[in-house]
């Protein structure tokens, strides 16, 4: 039988092509793969139940790269579906699922057994970023920016940053997205907890390039002189609870100015911090940072919406 | 009312998403762009026509570039549906009619009345050469080869491959298609009549490429050592009368090796040639390159199939 992989497109249930539909609706067991993006409904596993009149499955990152092997038996048996927000083959993670395929052997057989494969393709960030208005020709390299934390900073996206814009191309910067991720405190005394998910916003990705860019001492990131186009949630819809789509251009100061508070503003903090650290005198500076990086990235949040930021 | 640019994606009329879809059956008018790509069945407009539910007009350059006042005018009125294959962003040919839309001006009106735009993504080329086994992330500048002719011989693509293999970047190579184009001959006469449409080939895209290099004398295309992927008719699906999708890795010189003609094949093409001259005494030596020509367009087409190749 098939092992399809098939890709859900840029942000709901129904941006799934209708060869995509057809194939999930032959499949024996359909799996979700939830860990390199997500869909930008409330419900999607309830609504894509009800579109394709069977049982999702998540997989997480820990089932695809440790049970692959029973979703090859599946689709040795019958048609699998597993699905990928985006297209299927954008991600180089499941390469290694079709390349398991190929050299599958079921169990009791004496030679190898392969499942064939079959791809859906569908758009994904590389096709939509298209609404920037930039023309796709003029793209080098993509790179994904990774949450830095207080001792792990890497930047070997800046050389990449810098050698496109060396030819004169635009770069496309995937922020980065924590789903089912462990805290390093749980994995050090062997607590399987997960941490709630989180996704890199704009104010971060950029102060992250700035921050690279001073010091490297490059001059090819400038505050004042680059320009950029944030694509937030591109293909999303508007509804009661969710942000649609949202484009926007400028410097890195502009985009960065969108959610700094003003003069009254920043006064009004100091304030609250204040009366917050007289209220509570034990107070470390430690939860004071945590304090007020919270109230920073709820202004990203009500300025951009939440989640899937990228930058050209 | 909306001007909608919907994907088709890949390959047939099931590969566009249920949204796009559903914005189609939406629409008093339905345009097919059918310049940039086509569709890889017979009866495309039929089959869409059958999917829809109501009539399919073709969108040629002249229509989309002359009479781009025609589709926003009905835009105003109604629902349209302006269907590129692939992504509908993906060429850069439809900002033009995205800006034109933002400063439309209904007949009459005293002031511009622009007309919304929705784009609804698909897959195109730049997702499916994730098909390819190669990472997305390693891609640089993507470039188009155009047909040369005797006397224009455009390749500034050169540079480009230069560029990303310096820096160690793999190349999207899409090949030129010519549709209702008119011959230069019947363009000086002034006579309207369109060239029967042309796809180009691998072979002539690799011959091209190492052309270019020989007479840039630039060292990083080697038939010997520099590998490629072929892509033909991603997401294409076999059938009685097409071929379908066709990947498949080698140098350059084995990919050409593919379709030449071994020592017993070659002295029987030189035979029959020396037969038709004979049988056809004032036979042109032009006429015999064409005979040649076609021989080896034939054989490219038995091999990797026609149409849309591109290279990685």
């Amino acid at each position: 039988m098939v092992l399809y992989l098939i890709g859900l497109g840029l942000a709901d249930e129904q941006d799934i092509t209708l060869k995509g539909l057809r194939a999930v609706q032959s499949c024996s067991k359909v799996y979700l793969e939830s860990y390199t993006s997500i869909l930008l409904v409330d419900d999607f596993k309830a609504r894509m139940e009800a579109l394709y009149g069977q049982p999702v499955t998540l997989a997480h990152r820990e089932t695809v790269e440790l049970e692959a092997d029973e979703i090859l038996r599946g689709a040795h048996e019958g048609n699998v579906a597993f699905l990928v927000v985006g297209d299927p083959l954008s991600a180089t993670t499941h390469s290694d699922l079709i390349l398991r395929a190929r050299h599958y052997q079921a169990p009791g057989a004496e030679a190898p057994t392969p499942v064939p494969v079959k791809i859906i393709h569908n758009a994904s960030i590389t096709t939509a970023l298209g609404s920037s208005g930039l023309a796709g020709y003029n793209f080098g390299q993509t790179v994904s920016i990774p949450f830095w934390t207080d001792d792990w900073r890497p930047d070997s996206w800046l050389a990449r940053i810098g050698e496109n814009m060396g030819l004169g191309l635009h770069t496309l910067c995937l922020s980065d997205i924590k789903v089912r991720e462990q805290s390093i405190e749980d994995m050090s005394r062997g607590v399987l907890r997960y941490q709630p998910p989180r996704y890199m916003l704009l104010p971060q990705l950029i102060s992250q390039l700035l921050a690279a860019a001073r010091e490297h001492q490059v001059d090819f990131l400038d505050p004042e002189r680059t320009l950029a186009v944030a694509l937030c949630r591109m293909g999303a819809e508007e509804s009661a609870t969710r942000r649609g789509e949202l484009v926007r251009a400028g410097t890195l100061a502009e985009m960065l100015a969108c959610t700094e508070p003003d003069e009254a503003q920043r006064r009004q903090d100091e304030q609250d911090d204040e009366a917050f650290e007289e209220a509570n005198p034990t107070v470390s500076e430690k939860e004071m940072d945590a304090r007020r990086e919270a109230r920073r990235v709820q202004r990203a949040i009500d300025f951009w919406g939440e989640p899937l930021h990228s930058l050209v």
